[in-house]
């Protein structure tokens, strides 16, 4: 049986990308949740990641022995591994696309993702809209992400963004959590497929998981003080 | 035939990944530089670019009318294009510690990047002494980097880091590249390995071509006034 090592659901961004992929396609199983206490080296988080990788972040999977320690790592396994799911698209041209854009999303993306932390369960309009106003970075990475995605809904006509749910879907479903949170503005097709990715199963399985937490950690909350 | 767009072989560290890697296993493509004037919407370089993907960076891979346009989403086209070639190792679990460690390079050590850009034609070490001294982030990205390789090395007894080249050697090229720039302490068989690496055929066409360059990019030079 696969397990997957994640962080907190309300915040580990990259915990949630495999992990609702799996769910989606209906690939079993184990979750083994490692709270963000904090991400320093005594942690208890740190300490008890340390067993699995050296490496030090999560998600983590880990197959009989195995360990692969990175998001993407982790995509191709699991498409190598379950080769009669279409986890990434089965059009050779789509799936250099796919590839793309997930690749883009790992390595970029840098001023949305540090202005608009992932916080699934709080309700920051008021601070998106500044943050929108305030840091043409974050303006640029929205600009591109929708261009991204409207690209590819015209190409495959949705209603995912490769037609059918694939990793790329996966990908972007932390990113959506932010546009909701922070009330990031979206429009037309994208719009549209971000509430159909939030509805998807997987995804409505990690927010309910989220919102279940009643967590708090004070150094993934440079907005709220509180719950 | 495919078309490979690459930013000054000097300075492109993602660039150099997919060269390096082609040029190793002799698959054939057509280079296409477009020169760093500036990273600004209106240079030069993001104009030309343009005219082939909207993401705005190199490398992009062009292969019948097809643009990919990051490095990783490369390295699995190729690797599909090319079977033929052991790109990635054959092994299940070697290819997947090998996709683990590519993809952690992708979105991670970004202290050693910033603070030791890659400037092959560059010897500064008295720099990289003065970084490696006052910057912990940058020790501690060497560190993990050190015991990555030395990991990857003792599974496979080298003398590339899974026996034979692939992608995750060419990944590491670049920071190779900065390691010998900036006097960067590595000792072993990470020390070896680097060195066996740089003699590699790909990287020495690259490097070659780096030296030919003779450009001085104020930008990308934060510690030489002029070459
Ligand atoms: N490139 C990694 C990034 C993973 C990552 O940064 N995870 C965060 C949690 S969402 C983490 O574990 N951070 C711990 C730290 O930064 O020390 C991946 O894609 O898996
Ligand atoms: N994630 C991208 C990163 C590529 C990248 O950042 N390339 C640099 C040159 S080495 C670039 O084009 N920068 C232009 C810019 O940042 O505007 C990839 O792996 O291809």
């Amino acid at each position: 049986m696969l397990q997957l090592y994640i962080g907190n659901k309300n915040y580990s961004s990259w915990s949630m990308r495999p992990w609702v992929a799996l769910r989606q396609f209906g690939i079993p199983f184990e979750e083994v949740m490692l709270r963000f206490d904090s991400f320093d080296t005594g942690s208890a988080f740190k300490q008890s990641l340390a067993t699995v990788t050296p490496a030090g972040t999560v998600p983590v999977l880990v197959d009989d022995g195995l360990a692969i320690w990175d998001t993407l790592a982790i995509a191709e396994y699991v498409a190598e591994r379950f080769p009669q799911h279409a986890l990434w698209p089965r059009d050779g041209h789509a799936r250099a696309r796919a590839r793309s854009l997930c690749a883009e999303m790992h390595a970029g993306f840098r001023a949305l993702r540090s202005h608009c932390g992932m916080n699934i369960e709080a309700h920051l309009p008021e601070v998106g809209a500044r943050v929108m106003a305030e840091q043409p970075a974050v303006r640029a990475d929205l600009a591109r992400l929708t261009q991204a995605w409207e690209d590819a809904l015209a190409h495959s006509g949705g209603p995912f963004l490769f037609g059918n749910y694939s990793w790329a879907d996966a990908f972007f479903a932390p990113v959506v959590a932010r546009v909701r949170t922070y009330g990031l503005p979206l429009a037309g097709p994208a719009a549209a497929w971000a509430d159909h990715l939030w509805a998807s199963a997987g995804v409505q399985a990690w927010v309910a998981g989220a919102l279940a937490e009643r967590d708090f950690l004070p150094f993934e909350e440079p907005y709220r003080t509180a719950r």
